[in-house]
């Protein structure tokens, strides 16, 4: 099936599936929102006058056609397609012919593939969002359940100070509302819509551009074509840094229970389906699934990193470098969207050893709270931190 | 002079240089903000009766007195002192005693730090935010001389379509706008006083932690003690991403003005005194400064991931390893301003090559125009498309 | 089916989903390995009496027998095995009932991982090698026909000195024999045998490791069972370093290649068959393949950075973390094997443009050259440089 | 002062201040070999006929001269003259005159920078290699004193199967064995001189490069001036990640050792000399030397990324970009030469708890040689796992 950009010569099989690589399998993500935006454009074709509305309904049954065949899972974008672009114009030929080789008037695969990547990312942190409070509200839960319950805090991985579950656990539920807000603010800068700009160099044809922004729901339009296309890889390392903040919190967290639930500390217990065992050893319960939540954030960094690096030093304007990204990304949502729900069901079944965090509060957790005893009688807090190290000094 | 921390046994005098490392140059940058936090935190102690206002009085003079050797470059932190929490202690002791050795009552040198760190992030944001607006500014100067100057823009680094100067360098004003919003999302983060919290478990003393709060200029309190420890190294790692925002616009425009002032492109003419010369090759004019924009920010993002990778797998509490961090995102601050000065030169004193930009837009480059035109005139875009490929066959 | 851990519980099908993971699907690749081992491994147990010599004939037939519906595709791993190891013992227990139950004696998964690993790298590592001597014998192709065609080389992206395409492509052929000598090392780090290491810490059982290693054609055995379990994850850091050093040359050469066809330049011409287009603008023909070439180095070293983070912080011992390399690693082999196929074909089919080298021999190019001649006259190098500098002054 | 390449124009202050950079301090590490090298260089110059023998021992005194006052702290460079070839050129010229002028003479800043640093590489190479050998000198001590003694090893973080400290700190031992082999391949790669090769492209004079390796201690010549500008970068990505590798195995050491240090595991003892204490709790006894040693390692990590990330996407030939290097792979020597001394200082006076280690010795500890008692006894290996891992199952 032809390429849209084909031109009587043959591409070279090797670099046809070097180049294509595994995008017409990611592109299936991304198809529906193509189809959605491709809909928007249709209606400003005809707006503008390079559709006629007869013109027009039949490109939008076909389309419609084909966004129930994705949701029915009867479409696939074939490997010689390259991508969901040329997927969609060559069912549109097949569909309803000549009239399908009028869509790509006035864009350019770089505006599309831009405005479905948004529409994508989009309803991807909405969901993010919606896990988010999720894990929150399973936070409180556990605050409620153990909150009261005190045990030693370390700091330097040597038993510190006193402090209770409800601090801990309400760390994390802070520190998710930090990702919120940054996540909100990855949306507000995408929530504009880049269609229109062609290939960065905008299109010689009057369009309105508004007009399809306020169908695809984008609070308004990234006017600058270059800024729209210098944010392709800008807005993916926002994205996948605010991801990884994320999944930062997350690594810490489990790296806590990870430690807490250690028999030697003894604070927490896993449930037993939680944990996987060895295939050596029989007594073992792991906590592979925290492993796992705490090695995850290390791809989520190095995918930041890889978007970093493929963007560098390159001029402005496309360059196919840039399509490595729509992988990277779309797997960064599918991790974290897995890491939320997964320390939503950790927190859900975790147990507090009340015993255990008892006993933790021996006399040197509370050494702190006797140099202020000295201090409230009147001993300059250094002189009294002085005397009580001295008891503690043989150790 | 003795550490915060001294008990009856000396340092091995490897570990004391390889645990200060650099900390007490580094802390130089930090001193004067740990000076007005003390004074804030030694106002509180009064307020809430843990020192008479006679012993605020003095302590209040000391600190002033030690601000000014330090505006006067009178002040330095020995290396034994470890870091400027010591060095601000002892200075304390020597000058009014006994009374010295109250004022690390109710904190600890964690929440210390995380406050005057803070501070110094407000003010070095503000800076970088200033010098952001200068760099627009000098861009809507750039745009207004040479704005309307057409030239054939890239795609693939190959000549693609028609755009203009003004588009160019508004492109980076509009990235510039996104980098501000990301940075004023840092400093909103970032302006809660995590005074109080002590190493991360609070402090067993009754304090006022509103009032240091709003005697230092934040606009809220960060109550969580945990969650303030654990954004040691969460705000550091979304603050150095802020940064590598600035230095990615940064890099990919230093790319541009390298290449368009190609001699073989030549839309562009560097000033000579912005460039430097070959030891070896007496033609040679070099665009060092822009090579070296270029580079530097990929250090801005090494050090983003050395912030990620730091953190990564720790419990949460505080941790030495996150000392190291100070001294990363200090120097990023220093890089970026340098970044932001530099591109503002440049900017002052790139000039453009009007009649090399006319001669650019070559037939190949309106191909797309044509191709609109045939639409107009009633053919099928993809049907244009292959008409006028064909006329370009023969290359 | 079960899982070679199984003990009376049920594991979370969240849970389940989330540590299997692609493991079912990338084992696919592993397994053939994991049967060479177990069939190795099932003949030492014989020869130090696990096994009676009935009981090994009746395990090799199964495993043989797994073997060949391996190699003709009709063999799955089930997501609910997790993993090729737990598939193996299932089917041989399905095959020959209790005698399958022995298999696993006397090794871990981990141990048993580790050794599959390791042979399926080694084959990798041959399998880079000869494509790496591919494309030396394609670069002297390259050489003899163009070698001798002068033109001016680049520095700081500017007209430098004169060189010639031989330089320029023998200078790839040096640098990929310095990634052999790397690859060559990591190939002897790896050739020790790991199988007998158990989970890190032995097995307390009387084994023959020697005869396995020497059975599967390792050099060598490694010894110390915690250097084994340590070296998951550092000698994989080492292999995808190897591996980054090879796309390293590739990017390079690749940004060469798309820089010097670039018609300004012109030194060098793409082939058709090897450049794709724009969707919307017809004369374009992009050098996309080397845009790949040059993105996928960067995916390299973020997959090595990866690595390098998951493993960061941990304590020695095997951790769940390790597993996500297995992916990683297997995924650079794979993209490391099709850059060096694509640059193969790149050079195989790369024209020079005679006499557009020619013409980019301009006077400044040769100003070095005129230096010399003015210092064989006798005139001090940094005069004469002075000297033929003022010629250059206007530009 | 002038620099190499002025010309008649005053390069821009900020300019200036910005491409030195710390250049000016950095290379007073770099100029005692850039004094050996220009030795050699000048002996060359006069073998070859462009200095007399008269000339030739003026010059070398001024450099004697100049490498006497370097040793003696007397010789420092100043900013204006960017850099050690500058100021030596600049001390020549000084000293005597117009010979001083001829120093340059078939040489450009790129290979003589190339040379210098990899004379310094070796001497760092050969340093980090004995420090290596103390270190592992330590380990065998500490194994003699302790190896017998056994302790519960780990995985995942869980009690797993009886170890002792012999295997422990000989796996150290191999590991740094595996370091020394990647270390002696990177010394082989780089002992290769590089002299004469120019600015890449190779110098239009007769020169003697046989002669000058030899005099400078290199084994071989590196022939291809492109591959040896290529190696700027290449190499030092190379030499940054064998220094990685180093410290990553002294990251899970340490991690080890401040697990094992945790009082409620017990196994091991820190001196107090090398743990510092808290500003608030007077009880505590923190292993920041160990925290730092992990830290390093991610700094070492980040490092290696920053040259990776700096060299990508770059047309072939020097770029200022590659500077920045200098200064990453100085300090990373520092960084692992530190963090060698401290591990062999930890090494030394770590004790070990043998109480502590022999309680660790648990009945689950021992579960895996009872399942191997049940399979000696007959019952096939997965039965008897079975058969122990019930006894366990309530746990």
């Amino acid at each position: 099936m032809p390429k849209l950009w084909e031109k009587g010569y043959t591409l070279d099989p090797l670099i046809e599936r070097f180049t294509v690589g595994k995008d017409y399998l990611t592109d299936m993500k991304l198809i529906k929102y193509d189809v959605i935006a491709s809909i928007a454009h249709a209606e400003m074709l005809a707006k503008v006058g390079y559709l006629s509305s007869e013109e027009l309904e039949k490109l939008k049954a076909a389309l419609k056609k084909l966004s129930e065949l994705i949701d029915s899972n009867q479409f696939s974008i074939s490997p010689d397609e390259e991508d969901c672009h040329t997927a969609i114009e060559n069912f549109l030929v097949r569909e309803v012919g000549e009239i399908g080789k009028k869509i790509h008037m006035a864009r350019s695969r770089n505006d599309q593939v831009l405005t479905a990547l948004r529409l994508l990312y989009k309803d991807q942190l909405k969901r993010i969002e919606k896990l988010i409070q999720e894990l929150k509200n399973q936070l409180v839960q556990f605050s409620k359940r153990f909150g009261r319950i005190k045990f030693a805090g370390f700091t330097h991985t040597r038993k510190a100070m006193p402090t209770n579950f409800r601090t801990w656990s309400m760390a994390l539920y802070d520190a998710l509302d930090d990702d919120l807000r940054i996540l909100r603010l990855v949306f507000e800068l995408i929530d504009r819509s880049p269609l229109g700009t062609g290939a960065g160099y905008g299109v010689p044809a009057k369009i309105d551009r508004r007009f399809t922004a306020e169908r695809l729901g984008f609070k308004s339009i990234q006017k600058n074509p270059i800024h729209a296309q210098l944010s392709r890889g800008k807005y993916e390392f926002l994205l996948l840094h605010s991801l990884s903040q994320i999944s930062f919190d997350l690594n810490r967290f489990a790296s806590d229970i990870i430690f807490f639930s250690l028999p030697e500390i003894g604070y927490l217990s896993l449930a037993r389906e939680l944990c996987t065992g060895s295939s050596i050893m029989p007594q073992k319960l792991n906590p592979d699934p925290l492993e796992l939540v705490r090695a995850y954030h290390n791809r989520i960094v190095a995918k930041q990193m890889e978007c970093a690096t493929i963007t560098s030093n390159l001029i402005t304007g496309y360059h196919r470098d840039l399509q490595l990204l729509k992988e990277t990304v779309l797997e960064a949502f599918e991790i974290v969207e897995q890491l939320l729900l997964v320390m939503k069901l950790i927190f859900e079944k975790l147990e507090v050893n009340e015993q255990k965090c008892r006993t933790s509060l021996t006399k040197e957790v509370l050494a702190t709270e006797k140099v202020y005893e000295l201090v409230e009688r009147g001993t300059p807090f250094r002189d009294a931190y002085r005397i009580v190290a001295e008891e503690f000094g043989g150790e």
